[in-house]
């Protein structure tokens, strides 16, 4: 028996691999002679290409944004950001042509540290190139144009993927209408960059590590992996998140601490439900990315920082930028809290720019983004209802709402 | 050439070992036949044994609260709370004769899990029983009993120090005159309970945990208690400390990214200057503190939670509590935010105690409680001033000022 499919789904979708053998020149002065990237895309391209918008994926996503790739897997999660893309929803695939790759140095098809190194026949590993921010947009940019896309309706992501999400406005200035930037920051914290060096020296540590050379072990440093992704996913969540969760059926002022067996055990094993919920998550995570993908990726963050350009003024980097922004940010998340999103809208204004900011009420930290919050929701759905409109030559002015 | 010691200085302090043959029960339901404990006392107890001061410490604190060990050594760092006890400081040793002991458990020379079991004649390891915070206070009432003081002039704590205090005025009401409890909570919340579960795996991970048994390897988890120690620093800082330290010298809005070496590596080398002061905090760490005592003392926080037999009503706990109570909290403490001391607050009220609340603004997160931060330090001292008029038996109301 095939699985329901939601109406509002994208249903069943197939990613395509899409080859590229012009050199990528990186940020670090080194060059990727040829790669591939992993692409899904939902809706229909219209006629004069104009309704494209691009997904850009957080730390620990992939171009799986959407859908189902299973049509009998009855347990199988849709993609990533499902609540968000398909007929009806938010950015709605009647309308509009979705395009969701997996970025350069990631674990999900596209080129990254496990691929293969021509050069060698073996998994580049710790070979494989430092990537930027920058040097993913360049990728994605040439995606567009095998796509025929020259100008994005709309550029979107959260986190990482609102990094992206600037980058493209500052690179390609005129390639994008609309730039969606949600529970970003221009650059990371100290404290930011102090839980990423946590993470990789939870993963450098693992015996099983080896010098980021364990292919040729046939093992990987799943321990140093769910410790990372356990330290990652504390800082994704608030306080208040995680009280919720583990603290449903108990008494008022619980903090989350109920307990798994009922009682303390009065040694090492497991007592708090968050314990065995962290390592849970860490396992999961821990089978399906690649422990140099991550740290890979973590160094992408760090390194994140479009100001060094421009004398460290950010809205010098905005100055040429020709689309409209909307910045979203959500109350509990302390890892990209509000008033960095803030930083974000004042740059944009310095730069007399148009941009519509929305700070949502939520208790989710810093996963609200991936997350069906009505207020949220409908806020993108409100502005990405009025780009519709443009490229439907109507009037609409899109704003936050 | 003798150091320098400044004038307000405990000067040179010499710890004791005191030993106890009296059969310890703990919560678990175990028993410790026999042990020691650390103790440094500073000041000199008056004829009536009603000038004395119990320091309870923290995680990763000991017996060594004020003063030096060396007097050669010109390098040496004075006591873990030297800012706050000395003539006249605000535990003025002119006034009190303060006590300050390593917990059972610990690793500064009470009895722990690196102590030799005289059953096996090798160290506990990991079969030192859990030791929890009402243990930890009986073991203290019984080090009172030795030293002929049947009620302190105050208990003072931080943090764990904090929770000592609070199962001091419930385990001996009659037993202290204040309770002055800065920078605590009444338990831990879901994600105090992840990030020490986090810290635990990093040490249990490591190759040289040995099941706990390294000390039968000569060797011990270094790299895991670095890891875990790193975790535990960054949630004693708060964002904007962290900012503060490693941005000085950078231009507005750097958010602590001082570059190491003034450039990105472009691998996985250190960048950022944060990444090698946590390695080297880590490090320093490392050498100094036993792994089976930060997992026992990281239970221990767990497992706090004295309303526990009170059908969760922390209020019903204090109702024989004869003392009066001074809170301090400090506004950037993300581990043990105000919030929390005013859950503390709220629920002393209830049990119609007196209760003085004092809230500190001050950028340096949960370590502040370790640092002198004037209005702090002056509250104390202010506060303390009337208990010595109360004991001198003048007219004096404690008040945080």
């Amino acid at each position: 028996m095939a699985k329901r499919i939601p109406a509002d789904s994208v249903g069943i979708v197939s990613p395509e691999l899409f080859h590229f053998d012009e050199p990528l020149e990186l940020r670090s002065g080194r060059v990727i002679e040829q790669y591939d990237l992993m692409v899904e895309t939902y809706g229909e391209l219209n006629a004069d290409k104009s309704n494209a918008i691009l997904v850009c994926h957080a730390l620990s996503g992939d171009h799986h944004a959407a859908g189902y790739h299973n049509p009998d897997d009855e347990k199988e999660k849709p993609g990533w950001w499902d609540c968000c893309i398909g007929p009806g929803k938010a950015f709605d695939t009647n309308h509009f042509f979705i395009v969701s790759l997996n970025n350069l140095g990631g674990c999900a098809g596209s080129t990254g540290p496990s691929s293969v190194d021509p050069a060698t026949g073996k998994p580049f590993g710790p070979d494989f190139p430092i990537i930027t921010v920058r040097d993913w947009v360049k990728s994605q940019a040439r995606l567009a144009d095998r796509l025929g896309i020259h100008k994005w309706a709309a550029v979107i992501g959260g986190s990482l993927g609102g990094m992206q999400v600037m980058r493209w406005a500052i690179s390609y200035p005129d390639r994008l209408g609309h730039a969606i930037i949600i529970a970003a920051a221009p650059k990371l914290s100290a404290q930011n960059i102090a839980f990423n060096e946590i993470a990789r020296q939870s993963i450098t540590n693992d015996p099983d590590f080896h010098a980021g050379r364990y292919y040729d072990f046939n093992t990987y440093p799943k321990r140093g992996l769910m410790l990372a992704r356990m330290i990652g996913h504390v800082t994704y969540l608030s306080d208040n998140a995680m009280r919720d969760k583990f603290g449903k059926d108990a008494i008022e002022g619980n903090f989350g601490r109920d307990l798994r067996s009922g009682k303390l055990n009065f040694s090492y094993d497991v007592d708090f439900q968050v314990e065995s919920y962290l390592k849970y998550k860490g396992e999961t995570f821990s089978h399906s990315f690649d422990a140099n993908s991550y740290l890979l990726i973590t160094k992408t963050l760090d390194y994140f920082d479009p100001a060094v350009d421009y004398n460290f003024d950010l809205s010098k980097a905005f100055v040429d930028s020709q689309c409209k922004f909307l910045v979203i940010s959500f109350t509990s998340d302390w890892r990209f809290p509000p008033e960095r999103s803030r930083e974000i809208v004042n740059t944009l204004l310095k730069a007399e720019k148009q941009v519509s900011y929305l700070e949502v009420e939520a208790d989710q930290g810093h996963d609200a983004f991936l997350m069906p919050i009505p207020r949220y929701i409908q806020a993108l759905k409100s502005y990405l209802g009025c780009v519709i409109e443009e490229i439907s030559g109507k009037e609409g002015k899109p704003d936050a709402g």
